[in-house]
């Protein structure tokens, strides 16, 4: 078995192993993975004419056994795009192996090629491992603060003003 | 003079007013303004035919006095488009008049008439009035952690990996 690691991006043909790969980590973090209108939506919003987000896989010999989400977002400052981590994930069984250097690497890479101005993530401030793995890659950790409105917090928002 | 606020899109017709808020914008926070190359870009990214984000004017009477700019994101969890708002600003002499507020539920209700799951935003962490303005808004306030690698960053991981 080949121990080389290829990073593909997510198609029609391997569409069906990455879903597989997003169910694995929401059972990973203790998550509800997508159900079957959740999958029907995920396909469409990668593989339509006007992508909502790209994903890519890690293989690994014959097996796949990580995927990366990332989308286009912006910066006005610079008035340049950014690119946009928002899922990376490599199967339990096969960390400690720089499976996951070599596909932020990949993605770093992307960010230049596209001539982004800023790559951007965040992550749950409890997950050591993944600050660990960002501390060691020189990124800057910010202290902005992030907010989010839910849909109901959306729906209660428009039903008050 | 209308007492009136009208919030509107920024197409061809007032895109030097939309730059002339954001002159204003980097001023008050005490960064460069765009520059004339950053300005094209700014047009082009926004009036393209795929643009790469959207932005809006709120209009009082005669003036523009405040824009916010939007992107979509996207939620690989729940399988919806987010809702991002890079930036709200209001002019310092038409601020306590709830300009902002009737910009943000504007922006609100965009995320629901799109049909997003989530709307997100991140605030610097000493900017404690728009910290009250969210808190008195009900937005959620994370914990995440969030990170960023600046151009400079990309090219050094880029040559070293």
């Amino acid at each position: 078995m080949s121990t080389e690691i290829l990073i593909k991006k997510v198609t029609k043909t391997n569409f069906d192993s990455f879903i597989n790969l997003l169910e694995k980590m929401a059972l990973f973090e203790d998550q509800s993975p997508p159900d079957s209108a959740a999958k029907k939506r995920l396909k469409e919003d990668a593989l339509s004419k006007n992508p909502k987000y790209e994903a890519f896989i890690a293989n690994l010999g014959s097996q796949d056994i990580g995927f990366m989400i990332i989308y286009p977002t912006y910066s006005s400052f610079l008035a340049l795009p950014s690119l946009f981590l928002e899922d990376i994930f490599v199967l339990k069984e096969f960390r400690k192996q720089r499976i996951g250097q070599k596909m932020f690497d990949y993605c770093v890479k992307l960010a230049k090629d596209r001539d982004c101005g800023r790559m951007e993530w965040w992550t749950l401030n409890w997950n050591m491992p993944a600050i660990n793995f960002y501390k060691k890659n020189n990124a800057t950790r910010t202290n902005n603060i992030f907010y989010q409105l839910s849909k109901k917090q959306i729906d209660e928002h428009v039903s008050n003003s």
